[in-house]
């Protein structure tokens, strides 16, 4: 594998697959990594359309793809996860090595096989689910198990932004729209820190902040008991509905912060406790998460030279591969 | 890759070689995985002298080993890398798989070279400089670099003793015991966990407390002078000198904690910051880094019977190597 280290001459050639927030991002990430290019958006909206980052990068239809094998080295799919990624990256990887970001964690196994199928077929290397939950965060639930075996995992939201959320209290009748913050509780992660290993509800765990502009006329007390008792997005949490204007909605609540902590408190032997923390404080969600896909993209590309095909996941890849620097630089310098 | 997880029925057999703290933690971190035993200590001491944690581990004199190479499937090395690594890794390696925690930065190169030319030409796998710095402090520095390179990367070390100034301050004329922690300034990680990225001296990042016995007649002024003079190991810090009884270092300071962090904090666009931390709070440095040595060795193997063989380091090594657990289970337990 060490091998497949050295950088080659020519940038390694990129294809975004839907722009959105996420799209976005990916556009920006590769600005910042001299040896990946991007050749192409491919977006299901009309070319003309659409405004990218960089006024230089070609956009084309998503049915263009089918003719550009020979363009691209790596695909970045940047769709959702409930509608389009589960038809998208098994139908892709058939011809393209890929990355993705599915995050519906129960239906990983499902969608690995479909993609591995088209990956082993298409003799393309296909990875699925990065970004950082899952992606960053699940290297370190997998990391701290693997040391402190006898041990104790807890991963902590926020304070974040949550998307779900969000949308559950848009829909809520009498919201004219609104934005959920999911905030671990400070008592909650100073307990774990401190390696005492507690058991913690999910209310002990997260509270869950909401603003909310009312519609004209809605009733501000039946809105905040319909969030807070709503089932499994908030009876479960200790929720407080704050209700603001949509001038101030529109001001202070459109960037996409969100972050967290894998805690791994564990002892390696009797009374010696260890805790291994990973932690994240992310102005924006989606351009960290694409500069995650665009690192693993750099590692599915040398891994498809290598010949290893198939669908991976960050469990797969060696971290050297992620680096654009040689494996020698990376043991001088960062060893 | 991913075949190489499935997990074997029979348990990976392994040899310690060397039994200091290092040692003791390796055979009570191999107590806490099922899917590895302990084979043999191998000790340059008298055999029948060594007290094993566990009374049925069997101790052989070092010279054994030549004979043992059909018992043991991975080696791992608990000596020193002033003295004993240099000698020992690439010797070894030419008939074993092995790991060692080999940390002098520099000579890093040095070692890789000489144990790569013994591992290809014996057919085994080596992994030198696992532990946690070098070892998962460099994985976060190389991970933070790939995933943000616009960003800078902080180390800091501590709160912890360090092995090689406690050397140092007992080296000083009248100084009859001491230890010496590393502090990490609160100020200087509270800073860099903002995103400002700031310019760290030597002196903001760090701070240097000794605990000191003095010698029966010495001059405690000379003697601080001394220390917080001496070149390289304390004249760019502030240290603090606190002079204890024999009676308090013996109670107090026998534990070897020890832990830092590293954050990287780096931008993905203008104006937007992302800080990425990994820390570790330990109580003991010695066994932390044999969960290290003993989650490598299981990797170590699976490497070999997927024949790559060579000097490798935490670089090559896919996470999901490290687990017991099948990469089915991983992707859908922890992905």
């Amino acid at each position: 594998m060490a091998q497949a280290h050295s950088s080659s001459t020519s940038p390694i050639r990129i294809g975004i697959v839907g722009y959105g927030n996420l799209g976005r991002g990916v556009e920006a990430a590769i600005a910042k990594n001299p040896d990946l290019q991007v050749v192409g958006i491919y977006t299901r909206r009309d070319p003309a359309q659409l405004q990218p980052l960089h006024a230089g990068t070609p956009v084309h239809r998503m049915d263009a793809l089918a003719q550009h094998q020979d363009r691209v080295d790596v695909l970045i799919l940047c769709g959702g996860s409930k509608d389009d990624l589960p038809v998208q990256s098994p139908q892709l990887a058939a011809q393209f090595s890929l990355v993705d970001s599915f995050d519906t964690h129960a239906r990983i196994p499902e969608h690995f096989a479909a993609v591995d199928a088209a990956a082993q077929g298409g003799q393309t290397t296909a990875l699925i689910s990065a970004g950082w939950d899952p992606g960053m965060f699940s290297l370190n639930r997998l990391m701290g198990e693997a040391l402190l075996p006898d041990g104790v995992t807890y991963t902590f939201w926020g304070k974040g932004l949550s998307q779900g959320h969000s949308d559950a209290i848009r829909r809520v009748p009498g919201v004219a729209g609104g934005v959920q913050y999911t905030i671990p509780v400070d008592e909650a992660v100073e307990q774990v820190r401190s390696g005492t290993r507690p058991d913690l509800t999910t209310r002990q765990k997260h509270r869950r902040e909401c603003h909310v502009v009312l519609a004209e006329g809605a009733d501000a007390d039946a809105v905040r008991r319909s969030i807070v008792e709503m089932p499994h997005y908030f009876d479960q949490y200790d929720t407080t509905v704050h209700f603001i204007s949509a001038e101030e909605l529109a001001r202070d609540h459109t960037a996409m912060p969100h972050g967290g902590f894998v805690i791994r408190s564990g002892s390696t032997s009797d009374g010696v406790s260890q805790v291994v923390e990973y932690r994240l404080q992310l102005d924006s969600n989606p351009e960290f998460t694409a500069s995650v896909l665009v690192a693993y993209a750099r590692a599915v590309h040398r891994m498809r030279v290598a010949r290893q095909y198939g669908c991976k996941t960050v469990f797969d890849v060696a971290p050297g591969l992620l680096s654009p620097r040689s494996a020698q630089e990376l043991r001088a310098d960062l060893l």
